[in-house]
C-alpha cells in the first residue's frame, strides 16, 4: 500500500501562535498521522520577520515574506491565519477561499466584524473555514456547540472567554489589589497588551460572544449590537462585598435566548458582556487565572460546561491544528461545506433583536459611596423604595470616620433595569453622595 | 428549490432512552432542520412491549415488534440501537452494518465487549457507527476527544462516568449514612437498578473507560484488562476523613500513559476504575449527584473539563439524535467513514500492557480498624516503617472507649503500591487489628 499523499499546510503570520501550530505539526505528526490517516505537513511560513529565532526546526519548510505566492501556491491545500486585524487577514483570507483553498482563522475579531462576507464567499467557492481557536483557546467549545449539541434548542451560553480579565480578576481578588497595579502586572508577564482596552473593555470577549450566539441560537448579530462593560470599575471591595453575599465576581459574556417554539420561531435574546456576580458554588465560580469555562443550557442536554486554557501559544495551537486534521479528511473525502460553520445553514441565520437592558430583570449588587451620616442610608433606601426595589442585604464599610466618604454595598431585591437605573441616576444627585454608584448584575442559574 | 429529501430514522428499542429520542427528534425538528439542511425523520420504531403509553405522538411511525424486519426496512436510512445488552443487539447490529447501513447505538457493554467485530464490520462495509452517548450522556467528550482534541497526544483521563455511583457518594457525604441506605434510597428513585451490581461495583465505568482509553491513546483494552473497584466498601467516615485531609471521594476511571515518543512509540499505560480522594479544590471533587465530567490532558492543549449530565432520558437522547445529524450529514455527502470511530485508524489501534496496580507510585489514605489500645498505632506505623511507608497525617476517632474497635485514618507518604499491600497484610494479622485495613488511592494533579 503506497502512503497516501501529504495534505500540505501553508502558515500566514509566525507570531506566538504560528510557532505553537509549526511545534505541534512536527511533534505530534505521528499521532496525527495515526488519526487521519495522512501526513500534515507544514509547507510553508510568510511572515514580516524573517530573523527571530522561534525554535522551530525549519528543514523543508520555505519561509519567506510573500503572504501573498502562499496563498497562490498550489503546493498549499489549506491555508492559516494567523496575522490577526482585519485588513491584510481580510484579503488573504478571502483571496485564499477565491483561490479555492480552505482556511483556518484563530481571527475573532475578523469574523465577528466580517465574517458574513467571509462566510458567504467560502459557501459560494464550497470551501471550508474553521475557526475553533477564535473562542476558548484550546477547548473545542464551537465544535461542541456545532455538532455535540446540534440536537438541542440551546437555551443560554455564559462564558469566561477571556483569559486577560479572569487572570486579573482572580488577581484582585487573591490579593486585594487595585486594577492599575494588576494590569501593571499583567503587561509584565505577557497576559495583556500594552493597549489592554479590547480586554479589559470586554471588547474581545463582545467579539467571541458574536461567534457563539449565532453558533447558539442561529442569530445573526453584530458586535456593535452587544452591550459590552469591562472590568474598570471593579474595586477590591466588590471581591470582598461579593463573596459576603456568596458570590464571585466574573466577566461574563452571556447569551439567552426565550426557548424557540415547535415551529423554531426563535424567542427573543439577551446578549451581553459584563462583570457579573456569580454564585460561589457555582462551577464559573472555580474557574480561575486564565483559564476559559463556558456553560451552554440546552432544552434536552440540561446544563453542559465546557473549561480549559483559553489562550496561549500550544492550548491555540491545538485548535488550530485540530481544525486542519478536520479540514484534511474533509479534503481527502471531498466532504467540504459538510457542516455549516456557523452551525446553521446560513438561510437559517437570521437577524434578531436584543432585549434592551432596561428590560432585563433581575437583583443587582449596588455599591454606593457615601458620607458617612447617619441619614445617608435612609436616602438611599428611601429613593430605591420610591422606585418599587427592595433591599435584601447591606453592607456598610469603614464606618467612624464622619468626615470621610464610605461605601455602602447592597444586593437588591429582584427589579427591573430601568428602575433601577432611574434609582440610581437619583441617588447619584443626593448631595452626601459622593461618586458615581456601581451596578452589577447577578446571575443565578448557573 | 425542491425540499430535501428526508433522512429516516428506525429505532430499536422503546425504552427511556428511546422515548427521549423520539420526543427530541419531533419538538426540535424545526432547529434540526435549519442545521442540517434536510428533515430528520423518526419513521419506525421497534420494541416487544407495544401497549405502554410513552406520552410520544406515534403518527406517522411504523411500530411494531419486528426488529429485523426494522433494519432490513429499505425506508430506514440509519438505524438506532436502544436495547442494551449483548445478545439480540448485536445480531441486529451486525445486521444492520451487513445491509450497508449506519447505526448510532448507547451501549457501552455491547461496544466495550465486541466493539472490534463491530467496528471491523463497519469498516468493511463503509458504514458509520456512533456512539456518543454510550460515555458521559449527553456531554460530547468522545466527539471532544476524536476530533477536538486531535492535534494532541493525550496524556490522561480522568472521568466521573457514572451517574448512579456519583449520586451515591455525594447523599452518603451529604447524609452521613450508610452505602446500604442510599442504595435503597437511589433504586426507589430510579437512579439505580434492581441488580446494582453493575454500577455500583465499578463494571459499567469500566466498559466506558474501554472506550476512553482506546480513544485517547489507541490502546486496545478489553473491559477484563481494567483493574475495577467499586464504591461497596466505603463508608461514612471516610467522607469525613477525606475532607479534613482536603479531599473528596470520588468513583474515578483513570487513564494515563507516558506521552508518546517523537516516532509514536506509545509510553505505558495505565488504566483503572477506583474510588479515589481528590483535592476538594479541584473542578472535578464540584462533580455532584448524577451528573458526570472527564477531565482531559494533552501534550499541547493542557487540562479540558467536560461537564454535563451523564444519564438520563433527554440528555442521553441529545447526544443519540447528535449522531444522527452527524451520520446524516455523512449520508447527504457520501463520505461514510470520514473519521475513524475509535479516533485511531483501525491499524492504528495497538494492544497495549497496563503498569501492574503494584508498581503504582503515590500516596494513598488508610482506614485501619483496631482495638482502641494505646500500643496500636505503633504497631501499625512500625510495620508501615519497616515496609519504607512514611506517614503523612493520622486521625483517630471515637477513642476512650477501650473494648471497642476504633477507625484509625492515615494518609501514607508516596509509596509503591506493592511495599504498601505487602505492609496491609502484615497488619491486617495483628492480634488489634479487627477488621481488613481499606485503602483508598489519590490523584493529586487534577
Amino acid at each position: 500500500m503506497s502512503r497516501p499523499a501529504a495534505i500540505r499546510v501553508g502558515l500566514l503570520g509566525f507570531g506566538t501562535i504560528g510557532t505553537g501550530v509549526a511545534k505541534v505539526l512536527a511533534r505530534n505528526a505521528a499521532v496525527i498521522e495515526r488519526r487521519l490517516g495522512a501526513p500534515l505537513r507544514l509547507v510553508r511560513i510568510a511572515d514580516l520577520d524573517l530573523a527571530h529565532d522561534r525554535g522551530v526546526d525549519l528543514a523543508g519548510i520555505r519561509f519567506d515574506a510573500d503572504a501573498e505566492g502562499l496563498v497562490r501556491d498550489p503546493g498549499v491545500d489549506i491555508v492559516v491565519e494567523l496575522i490577526g486585524g482585519t485588513g491584510a487577514a481580510r484579503r488573504l483570507l478571502l483571496l485564499a477561499i477565491e483561490s479555492g483553498k480552505p482556511v483556518v482563522t484563530a481571527n475573532k475579531a475578523l469574523l465577528a466584524q466580517h465574517g458574513k462576507e467571509i462566510f458567504d464567499a467560502a459557501a459560494e467557492r464550497g470551501v471550508d473555514v474553521a475557526f475553533e481557536a477564535s473562542v476558548g483557546g484550546g477547548i473545542p467549545i464551537l465544535r461542541a456547540i456545532r455538532e455535540g449539541l446540534a440536537a438541542n434548542r440551546i437555551q443560554s451560553v455564559h462564558g469566561i472567554i477571556n483569559g486577560t480579565t479572569n487572570y486579573m480578576l482572580s488577581e484582585m481578588e487573591r490579593t486585594g489589589e487595585a486594577f492599575d497595579t494588576v494590569l501593571a502586572r499583567a503587561q509584565a508577564l505577557g497576559f495583556a497588551e500594552a493597549d489592554p482596552s479590547t480586554d479589559v473593555d470586554g471588547i474581545d470577549a463582545a467579539h467571541k460572544l458574536t461567534l457563539l450566539a449565532a453558533m447558539a441560537f442561529g442569530a445573526e448579530l453584530t458586535v456593535k449590537d452587544i452591550p459590552t462593560e469591562g472590568i474598570r470599575g471593579i474595586q477590591p471591595i466588590d471581591f470582598d462585598a461579593a463573596r459576603e453575599f456568596g458570590y464571585r465576581i466574573k466577566l461574563l459574556a452571556i447569551a439567552k435566548t426565550g426557548s424557540e417554539d415547535e415551529a423554531g420561531r426563535p424567542g427573543p435574546i439577551e446578549a451581553r458582556v459584563q462583570p457579573t456576580l456569580i454564585p460561589a458554588t457555582s462551577l464559573l465560580a472555580k474557574v480561575d487565572g486564565a483559564m476559559n469555562a463556558v456553560a451552554v443550557c440546552g432544552d434536552a442536554v440540561g446544563t453542559t460546561l465546557f473549561y480549559g486554557a483559553g489562550a496561549g501559544e500550544l492550548p491555540t495551537a491545538s485548535a488550530v491544528v485540530g481544525d486542519l486534521i478536520e479540514i484534511a479528511r474533509e479534503l481527502r473525502r471531498g466532504s467540504a461545506g459538510r457542516v455549516a460553520p456557523l452551525a446553521f445553514l446560513p438561510h437559517a441565520l437570521v437577524r434578531r433583536d436584543l432585549v434592551p437592558l432596561g428590560d432585563l430583570f433581575g437583583r443587582a449588587y449596588l455599591r454606593f459611596t457615601a458620607v458617612d451620616r447617619p441619614a445617608v442610608l435612609a436616602h438611599i433606601t428611601g429613593v430605591l423604595g420610591e422606585h418599587g426595589i427592595g433591599i435584601e442585604s447591606v453592607i456598610q464599610k469603614g464606618r467612624g470616620n464622619l468626615a470621610a466618604s464610605v461605601p455602602v454595598l447592597m444586593l437588591s431585591d429582584p427589579a427591573r433595569e430601568a428602575a433601577l437605573r432611574r434609582a440610581l441616576e437619583k441617588i447619584d444627585r443626593l448631595p452626601d453622595v459622593t461618586a458615581p454608584t456601581r451596578l452589577i448584575r447577578i446571575e443565578e442559574e448557573l
